[in-house]
């Protein structure tokens, strides 16, 4: 047996997320399939870094999956990618160790969220960006966005009735900067780990603070009262891309 | 009666082009439904500066319609915007002179053709650059493209077929560089008119050059000889953006 890691990118509009589910169509199943025909009809289960939701894109997605020989990298990693759906493509393949674990090895990630504030929007972008039609302060979040970095326990910042226990994290980086060249604002998180729809929120509530409908406190607020509520909507998944995943040495 | 001009921009993806046809999706039945609506249900007519073909995109196509009164245009930009479909977005409506005719009032229009040279290829611009997944001398292109510079009988480079009967047209720029923020080659053209794909096949022909199966001096050979057969493919549709359309006067 050998494992092999491998960088994905993929469009996720035409998926409901990451991870297999019955009657929908995922990315793991998408390349499952394609290394089933790739492994002489043999079964290849793919373990991915993060389960992106449904219309989140991904540019470094990490996946490792084992097959039964040592091949060559580069014409595993050309039949991969030129077999599977054209809204998936795979960056690189390298042999992994076989303890390796895309999941479950210590890493850091980062998200990138980007929000279309044009009026009218770039219909070109309406699957690639939030569209976010109102007027936004930059300088005001970029205040704001400052209070989430650290560590700290984001419960108020996921979804409510998340399983996991244990909701502390912390984020390395967190920005916000219009990009000259295509007008768009791009959020960027870094962290050693996110919770459910964590980044969403994160965003819904900096948009709120940047249009002036929530104070410029409220993520320390937030952060203390450990209040979903007291958070703004959860922003689409449309403007949300995995950028990277660093795993640690 | 009142004539409005207006810029609008589309994703070409789901078009089968700008002009209506029969069971097809076209960019004019859509907007013209839409002004229908507007209209008290009475049926307006939209003529287009140019007909991009399936899969062409627009980010400054002009268009001019009729309506019976004078509107406040901004009211109708927002109206038309947000109750035509997601793909198409107007930029701006404004009044019109009774007699500006999108199409054949004199104009200059800007063409640009993204190629994603990347292996693999960008999954999120699938349909927004052609994939180009061979080795390109920049150099090279930008050697040859300066041949297409100036006015020219361009028969070598139409769809042969066409019933246009004078193919001389002049352009005034033509250019390719490589896009540092998005890694893409962008071809850029300008002129006062273009004939029936023929900034496609320039394109083709042009990466052909690039890739070193045709000499750079093969543009001044194609014009001279008028021969399509002498001219690269046709590069697909989905590269291509009505850039910006300019008026005399």
């Amino acid at each position: 047996m050998t494992r092999y890691k491998a960088i994905i990118s993929y469009d996720g509009t035409l998926f409901s997320g990451f991870q297999r589910q019955p009657e929908a169509r995922s990315v793991q199943e998408e390349l499952e399939k394609t290394l089933k025909r790739l492994n002489r009809g043999q079964e290849v289960t793919v373990h991915g870094a993060g389960r992106t939701d449904a219309g989140v894109h991904a540019y470094g997605q990490v996946i490792h999956f084992d097959l039964p020989e040592v091949r060559d990298v580069e014409k595993l990693r050309f039949g991969l990618d030129t077999q599977s759906p054209d809204d998936i493509d795979v960056v690189a393949v390298e042999q992994a160790s076989d303890d390796f674990h895309a999941r479950y090895n210590k890493h850091s990630k980062t998200y990138e969220f980007l929000v279309d504030n044009g009026r009218p929007k770039n219909p070109m972008m309406r699957h690639y960006a939030t569209h976010y039609p109102y007027p936004l302060d930059l300088a005001l979040m970029q205040e704001a966005i400052q209070d989430l970095v650290g560590t700290h326990d984001f419960t108020g910042f996921t979804a409510s009735g998340t399983s996991v226990e244990d909701k502390v994290r912390t984020i390395t980086e967190a920005r916000v900067e219009l990009d000259p060249h295509t007008g768009f604002l791009v959020f960027t998180f870094s962290g050693n780990g996110f919770l459910y729809k964590q980044v969403r929120n994160m965003v819904g509530t900096l948009l709120k603070i940047g249009n002036g409908r929530m104070p410029v406190g409220q993520i320390k607020v937030i952060l203390d009262k450990m209040d979903r509520n007291l958070a703004g909507p959860t922003a689409a998944g449309n403007g949300l891309y995995l950028k990277e995943i660093y795993y640690d040495n």
